[in-house]
């Protein structure tokens, strides 16, 4: 019997950097996304396409895209907040955009400074101006619901919110949907209910679980997603970043734990853990500064006796 | 529509303090008993009966048990390996024996040197010897099967055997049957297996689920064992404790993340988190030289805005 295929993709190189200090160098990024992606490892978000006084560590955007083109079976992403993001993106070659929206107002209107209609209504003209572009030229456009959980400001969302903007951007003519817990508020029992609603609302459009280990449930919320027939998990090796409102805190989930988690449950990630765990030593010993914001469980522990890669 | 109740019991009495090299004093260890307990935590291990010559840091076992009894709605359980054991942990007052016996045969041999079907027969007599008890004096009996998802020593667990066990303890009259990851090789999907097995097979009997978090899929693995029907959980505040095999691994689940797991979902556990990361600065204070041995996210990153205990 053949096993389920599983797709998780590297968020480290812009949720982690953008929560870190440190500036890393444009080589360094490149070297990075190039060893993760021998791994095994299918799709990186490489970059923000936001303006660089805001995020000074994505200010080479473009060169990373373009960089990371010559890993050849490699899908570049980057994350784009508005059309101006998205046409900057994909003149540097990006082959998929991953638009950011919140489903809370007040966190839609304190990172994109607009109300969550406005961000609907771009996200509708960014898909209609890819459509326009050749198709060899044409990114695969993945609409993000981030604060589906909660949100620092807010506080607890109402869960029908997301099934409810799902189904707005499934509309507009979204390629993906991407669930995001953005500050680590969701829980196994709120996973299953929004993803079910979620997929209930975008036929067979593939839907993606973003999720961050901020309180320690992030693999039980990915087994819970598992659940409702999610397979698209974001994750950043190491679990590199935190979260500016808790210090100390984890970020994304930890990639090389998720491969770990998937591959021991019998979905096939096509990720090799061991040498991943490698590439987590390499990002380690070029931010040696930020040795507080590696976490995760499989590179401490190593992997079980007798643990073979399927 | 009332809650799910759930059952969480602390370890790091037990199975944390046993992994450390500091030896905690008694008064502080009752403290600790009744810090945790005035939280809600309705069950704890207090302590090991084994030889003082190997656990050191058990050596006041009697003294422990007889302190706790002092909160009166505690459940004050002991582990004990062998008969000698049980007699002593009774004589001391102990509520609840939690028999430990392996899985594997060789980690059987190397923990409690003997082979699996001595320990067996060893638990049938010490349920014998506590039905000659007066009702006052006997304590309830729960058999604990080892590494039942894998071993250090053998690598993978044939799953059967830990049903075929748990059906072996239930016919010799176990209260309870603990299937336990003692090295941290589960994952989700093999313990809704096993799970499912060992509940088919004991009826009505409670099973309790004992994980560790050595490759960060111990909350992943409760999830799954939710979904089985188990709700009562072993852990240890902090995720006290180690692995001897790998330096720097965390041990049991971390308490706290497991309470703010279950409440999340819905469950009751009648337990106050934030009560619970107090305690666990306490203990934290007073093993300041084991600062790596601590583990755990809530207690790093806070509870979520507008968190109300229900």
């Amino acid at each position: 019997m053949s096993r389920t295929r599983a797709f998780v993709r590297e968020m480290g190189l812009r949720d982690g950097l953008q929560s870190i200090k440190t500036i890393m160098p444009t080589a360094t990024k490149l070297d990075w996304i190039s060893r993760e992606a021998a791994c095994g490892v299918g799709e990186i978000e490489v970059a923000s396409f936001v303006p660089a006084k805001l995020l000074p560590q994505m200010a080479d955007a473009a060169q990373v895209v373009a960089g990371a083109l010559a890993n050849r079976a490699l899908v570049v992403a980057a994350l784009v907040p508005n059309m101006k993001g998205a046409q900057n993106a994909i003149a540097a070659g990006a082959m998929k955009l991953n638009y950011v929206m919140s489903v809370s107002e007040s966190h839609n209107m304190a990172n994109v400074r607009r109300p969550v209609a406005e961000s609907l209504a771009d996200f509708g003209h960014i898909v209609e101006f890819c459509k326009t572009l050749p198709e060899g030229k044409r990114p695969v456009v993945a609409g993000g619901l981030a604060t589906a959980f909660g949100c620092t400001i807010e506080g607890p969302i109402r869960e029908e919110r997301s099934r409810e903007l799902a189904a707005e951007l499934a509309a507009l003519g979204a390629d993906e949907v991407i669930v995001a817990d953005t500050v680590g508020y969701g829980n196994p029992a709120a996973v299953r209910r929004v993803f079910a609603g979620v997929r209930a609302e975008v036929g067979n459009l593939p839907v993606a679980a973003h999720f961050h280990d901020t309180r320690g449930v992030g693999l039980a919320n990915v087994v819970a997603a598992l659940d409702e027939g999610v397979v698209r998990f974001d994750a950043s090796l190491g679990g590199l970043g935190g979260c500016p409102y808790a210090p100390g805190a984890s970020g994304n989930i930890v990639m090389e734990d998720l491969v770990f988690l998937l591959e021991s449950m019998g979905y096939d990630t096509g990720v090799d853990v061991a040498r991943l765990i490698e590439v987590r030593r390499f990002v380690q010993a070029s931010l040696a500064e930020e040795r507080e914001q590696f976490h995760g469980a499989v590179a401490r522990a190593g992997l079980p006796k007798n643990y073979i890669h399927a």
